[in-house]
This record gives structure tokens, C-alpha cells and sequence, in this order.
């Protein structure tokens, strides 16, 4: 079997095996195909497709490539969460603590921020003393003891993906549904995880931009599931607008207290109970919908939640007291509020452009190495539906400088389109695809 | 600008600016960008296609990579001629002497066999003593003097598309239109032609299989050519069987002295005609075909076309003696005979199939480093439409000994097609195009 072969078969527009998948995968995880065949087989892969099939042995291949943890010991179904990646995403933070206080283990294994779109291992590092570089060891027992524990992804797990995403990222072969399914789907099932809830972002400020797109991408991975004897429920989320009114690390960290304590914002309250519920399905920890949201609201009203998330902050090295006091949180020297231009409806609020911004104050990574500043970012007074006056605060903005702050300002006013009318927003999350029980 | 994005917008179909395309190709003849992107990059072209527009941007990306020969001495039109590649193809050896014993300058650079295709270099080089690696003076004297020469390809012309084009064979982007007719013209261009007459193969033994392709492929490179302000006519030619009857280095030679004395094959003289006329006629030594055929006709009819060859061969160190005693030529120990199977017409004969089979006796190589026999090969006795009797000779292997001689006809047996009823051959040249004067 040659590489050259497969590479010119898939630009054919045919169907590859599971031998000369995995002869592709294994062969370049080893160093012996280059990385320039691997880019054109990139790349004849995004614009000809993969079966069902063919993903499911891509996504295999790549759990082949490296270890598997086995997570057996802490419960009947591991169940895990998967966030395609957004702006204002904490929900890590929030539905953690809540599965894991309805007794279903959380094992998560969890990203950076990269581009407009943040990580949650950087909003986690926003509290003083979090560690996320758990050994295997510590990790297990952490989630043994406390129910949870999220730490940094191993170059162990799933070692090919690693290799392939990076020179996807920088050989324009992204953007394949196979290609991110399989890579997702991956680390996922080298993760040990039995049951997977994916929440997919749709919009403006998420990679798929449209529902049917999302939808594609949903089905893709719950048929791998399927293919692999893994359950997979897909949420497909709102992320036209940013998730919850926080975006930076800090910010968000406050905003997830504020929402295990029940004072949060609607959206983010409502999208993460959305995921929990699917989670607890999964995990046979509730038999219907109902039954598991109503379990859930209970755990969050009755402040069962936070304290979860405080000892689990301590269990990781964090500070908990930062639960009772946030001031003990990295905060930037700037506070700048923004007054609303004009008197009006927002219309739109463009997510995308939210994130940027972020990330050009600090709050995020342009290139893989580059550093973040935990305090900075911004904080929304009002969303899409509100009806706002001329003058009214609109934003705050947390900055470095005042010069950092002015032009954040600036470049935020176009992120706003405004109605003369009554504007009705769109729900948080659009639909829930289960597979077929 | 960054490699990145252009892999990107030529991956989601849109058309490159010149600037870009300089910037990739400049950008890789440099090693500023690495294989693996312009790995994603061919195979986004090959699916993606070009522009005619962007053809020649890429085309004359590749000749601002390296040096250009100037051969403006030689006369005022220089005229070169380029052939796609094929079996039993020794045209330039007959078309050479000929053209330029009727007055126009043929300065010409030339590759070797890979696969089941020749090398006019492989060829020439079975002559004893005769040298493809003249420095540029002495092939510019040697054009001079004897109004002819072949040497090999040197580095120093579009080197981009030299590294290019090594990386396109590992990574299966070689069967792409706008990279083929840009790889071409580039070497043509580069070496100096103002007027190019190509000789696209068609057919089983050929790149191109089918006349629309072919023919798609020779419009892209007239377009380029009349994008920079070069004639170029397309010969479309029968690669269906064999050209000729012999295949192999030394039998191939062979074969051009007798086409040059005029008692060879009348396939390959029609060929050899065909390409002759359009040199002339784009080299302004005829104002119409019917007088650069007749003109070309004498030409050879009158022996000097064959003087013009002895004096040639000489002139690059080989042995002119050759002409009159071909058996100074490499000869193969072992000579078989195989007889016709059956009575009938032969109906087809695979060109590929014995190509093949010439390159496992050893008259061509399989990867680019191996060497060849030059003795080796195959002479036809019988070609398509031919009536044979059973137990009539039908070829002659040349062979190293008598087992691989054995292997080789049990092979070429199963080249040929037969019919009960008549069978009328192929023309040796499907159709002729020429750029609108």
C-alpha cells in the first residue's frame, strides 16, 4: 500500500477502506507518510467527503494512534461534554458542578482559547491556584472524590488528531465535516467517555454559521457514536450573540458563580440546564426530560451546585473564597462603560465580532503561544430583544488602558444593529437530535 | 499575505489575483512555504481548477523562478516542439534533422522515461559516445554550427515548477489540466521558444485517453501562449498503439534512421510530417502546409534529412558510423520471435501494456533513480488493421535472457485485440490546432 495511492483514490472520489484508513492514520502518526501527502489527503478529504463509514475508521484509527483511558471504576456510564466553541461559553463551569451534584462523575478533559473563541482551561486558570495539569493519577482520584475534575488534554490520547489538527490549521483543511467530526469524536472516545453530549454552536460567532450546517455536523457525530457503540445528543445552541452577558476569563468565572447561585442570566441558566438534562439522560440518572430538569433546578435553587463548584476549586488548588468575595479575581485597571448610541431595539449583536474584540483587549490568543490576560474583557448590560434608551449603559469594557478601552469602544458600536420595532430573540438552544433509542 | 488564505480561497473556488499567485509560487521556489502547503494547494487546484487567466500567472510565476535562455542569435523565430509523452515515441530524432535541414534552427531541451513512457535522452544516449549535457555555449555553437541540438534540462529554468512537479508526483496532483499545460509551458518558455508546436499523445499509452481531453488540454496551453505572446499549435496524435514498430532504446534509434532514410514505419513518418509542417509553418519557412510538406518530403526523399542526423550525432560526441551499421548500436543477447496465436485481424494493441512490458526488460525505469538497458525491447511485425496467419511472426523481443524474453510475450500477447472482418486503423493524427492567426 502507497500513500500516493489513497491520497489519488480519495481526489477520485472514492471510497477508502478500513485498512488503508488506518495504513494512512498510523503511518503518519509514525512519521512515515510526510506531512505533504498528509496535506493533500487533507484536502482531497474536504472537497470529496467521507462516508459514514470512512469517518467512523478515521475517528477509530485516531483513538488506535495513541492510549485510552479507562474510566470504568467511577460509574456504570461515563458520560461526557463537548462545546464546538463559542463567545461567552462557560457552561464547563457551571454544568460541571451540577451533573456531578446530581451524581453523575465528571471526567473532562478540556482546551485553550484559540482566536475569537475562548477556552475553558483559561477561564478556569482565572482563579488563583487552579491547576489543570493533573497527573492521571490525581485527575482519576479528584473525580473519585469531589465528582469532578477538568484538566488540560494529554498529547497521549488521540496523538494523531493532535499531529493532523495542526497541519490542518495551517494547510486551509479545517472546515470538513469528517475531519472535525472525527477529530472530535476522538478525543472524546480516547477520553474513556461511553456517552457524549455535544453542544454545537450555531451562528455568528461559532464555526457552523447555519443550523442545517450544524445539523450536518450533529448527525455526522452521532452516527459515529453509533457506529461505536457510544450514545451522542446533540444540542444545537444560539451563538448568533454571545453566550450569557461576560466575555474574558475572570469575567466569565463571576458570571458562572453568579448563575450556580441563581442570578445569572437567563440564556446561559436556561442552555446549561439544556446539556445537564441531556447528560443525566445519558447517564440513566433520570428516565424523562422532566424529571431531570426539575432535579437540576432543585440542586441550583438550593445552592447545592456552588457549593459543589467551591469544593471542587479547592480540590484543583484554586482559591474557593473567591466564591464569597470575586474581587479576589484578576481585574483589569480599566472600567469603561459604553452608552447606547441611539434609543432602539438591538436587533443583532454580532458574536463573532464580541470575541474578537476580546481577544484584541487580551482576553484571548491570536497564535497558539501567545499569552492572556485574565482580568480583561467585557461585560454586556443588554442583549438581543432589549429595548434600551439613548445614553443607557450598554457595555462595560475591562481594559489595560484607557487608549485599549476607547477603541474596543469603538470597534463594538458596529458589532450592534438596531430595530425601530419590538425584535422577538431566538431561543438559546434550537434543537436537541437524539440518537434513536 | 499568507499561504494560508490563498490555500483557502483557491480550496472554496475562487480565482487567485496575479499577485497572489506570484507570491505562492515565488514563495516555494524560495522554501519560505513549506510542502506541506503547497501540497494543499496543488490538490485545491487539481479539484478547484483555473482560470485561463490564472494558468498564465502560474505559468510565468514558474519562468520568473530561474533563468531564461535567449536564442534570439539563432534566428528569428526560434521554434520549439513538445512531446507528451508516449511509446515507441522517437519523433524528435526524425523531426529534428528534418526541420532543420529545411532551414529552422532546432536548439531543444529534453527529459528521460519514467513509467511506461520513453525519453528521447534515454534514446539518444544508446548512441555510443553521444553527450546530452553540453554546457550552454556549446549548445548554443552546436545550434550554430549544425543548426541542431538535444540536451538534457537544466535546473537552472523554472525551478519552481522542477519542485513543484516532484512534489506533485507523491502527492497525486499530477493529473490536473491547468498544472500539466502550466508545467509545460514554463519549460518552453523559459528555454527561450517564441512559437511551440505541441505533440499531444492521445489515447491508451498516453496521459490524455480520450481526443476531448486532450484536446482541452491543448487549447489551455494555445491560451497561454497567446497570453504572453507565444504561437503555439496542437497536434493531437494516435497513442492508441504504439507509434512505429520498435520500442526500446537502441531499436528506436534504429527505427528514426530508417524513417530518415525513408524506409520506416508510415505511421511514424505521417507523425513526423504532421509535427515538421507546423514548425515550418510557425517558424515562417512555408506559407502553407502543402508546401512545407513538399518542401520536408524532398527533404527526406533526397537523403539529406539522414546527412543532417550523421552530422548531428557527431556533432554532440556520438558515433556517426551508427548510420550505415547499426549493429555499433547496443545490441540484447536474446532475440524471440513470437508467433501470431491465431489468424485475424488485429484489432487493437494495448500502447500502454507494451510499454510496460519494454520497461521490464529493462529499456525504461520505474522510479526516476534506476538505469536502463538501451538493448532491450520490442519490434512489431504487425500493428491494428494488419491481416496475420497463425504461426506468422508477430514481434521480436529483445531480451537480457531467455526467461524474462518467455515472461514478456505471454504479457504482450494479451495486448492485442483480433477480429474475424477487416479493421480500418486509426490515423496517426486526429486533428490539428492552431491558434487564429
Amino acid at each position: 500500500m502507497r500513500a500516493v495511492d489513497l491520497i489519488e483514490r480519495k481526489r477520485d472520489g472514492h471510497e477508502l477502506t478500513t485498512e488503508e484508513i488506518h495504513f494512512f492514520v498510523e503511518g503518519y502518526a509514525e512519521d512515515h507518510i510526510p506531512d505533504y501527502q498528509a496535506a493533500a489527503w487533507a484536502m482531497a478529504i474536504l472537497l470529496r467527503g467521507m462516508t459514514v463509514r470512512e469517518t467512523i475508521d478515521l475517528t477509530m484509527a485516531m483513538v488506535a494512534s495513541g492510549e485510552t483511558l479507562s474510566l470504568r471504576r467511577l460509574g456504570p456510564v461515563v458520560v461526557d461534554k463537548h462545546s464546538t466553541g463559542g463567545v461567552g461559553d462557560k457552561t464547563t463551569l457551571i454544568v460541571g458542578p451540577l451533573v456531578a451534584e446530581a451524581g453523575l462523575p465528571v471526567a473532562k478533559m478540556s482546551g485553550r482559547g484559540l482566536g475569537y473563541s475562548g477556552g475553558t482551561l483559561d477561564k478556569l486558570e482565572a482563579i488563583p491556584g487552579f491547576r489543570v495539569d493533573l497527573s492521571p493519577q490525581a485527575f482519576f482520584d479528584t473525580v473519585s472524590q469531589h465528582g469532578l475534575a477538568v484538566v488540560s488534554q494529554t498529547a497521549d490520547l488521540a496523538p494523531a488528531d493532535g499531529k493532523f489538527y495542526a497541519l490542518r490549521d495551517v494547510t486551509g483543511t479545517v472546515p470538513s465535516l469528517p475531519l472535525i467530526a472525527s477529530s472530535i469524536m476522538s478525543k472524546k472516545i480516547a477520553g474513556g467517555a461511553d456517552a457524549i453530549v455535544l453542544d454545537v454552536k450555531v451562528g455568528r460567532g461559532a464555526f457552523m454559521e447555519t443550523v442545517p450546517e450544524a445539523r450536518e455536523l450533529a448527525q455526522r457525530m452521532i452516527d459515529i457514536g453509533h457506529g461505536v457503540e457510544r450514545r451522542v445528543t446533540a444540542v444545537l445552541a444560539n451563538m448568533n450573540q454571545p453566550l450569557g452577558l461576560a466575555i474574558g476569563n475572570s469575567l466569565e468565572v463571576i458570571e458562572a458563580i453568579e448563575t450556580l447561585r441563581g442570578t445569572g442570566p437567563r440564556d446561559l441558566r436556561e442552555h446549561c440546564l439544556a446539556l445537564a438534562v441531556e447528560m443525566l439522560l445519558l447517564g440513566q440518572k433520570a428516565s424523562t426530560p422532566e424529571e431531570a430538569y426539575e432535579q437540576l433546578d432543585e440542586i441550583l435553587e438550593t445552592g447545592r451546585a456552588l457549593d459543589r463548584f467551591r469544593r471542587w476549586v479547592a480540590a484543583q488548588g484554586g482559591d474557593p473564597d473567591i466564591v464569597d468575595d470575586v474581587t479576589r479575581l484578576p481585574e483589569a485597571p480599566v472600567q469603561h462603560t459604553v452608552a447606547a448610541p441611539r434609543s432602539g431595539h438591538i436587533a443583532r449583536l454580532d458574536a463573532r465580532m464580541c470575541g474578537l474584540t476580546a481577544v484584541t483587549l487580551g482576553a484571548g490568543r491570536e497564535t497558539k503561544n501567545a499569552s492572556i490576560d485574565p482580568g480583561v474583557g467585557l461585560v454586556l448590560h443588554a442583549k438581543v430583544g432589549d429595548h434600551v434608551r439613548e445614553g443607557d449603559p450598554l457595555l462595560t469594557i475591562h481594559a489595560r488602558n484607557q487608549q485599549e478601552a476607547q477603541a474596543a469602544a469603538r470597534r463594538l458600536l458596529e458589532a450592534y444593529a438596531w430595530s425601530e420595532t419590538a425584535v422577538q430573540p431566538e431561543p438559546p438552544v434550537y434543537e436537541i437530535l437524539r440518537e434513536d433509542a
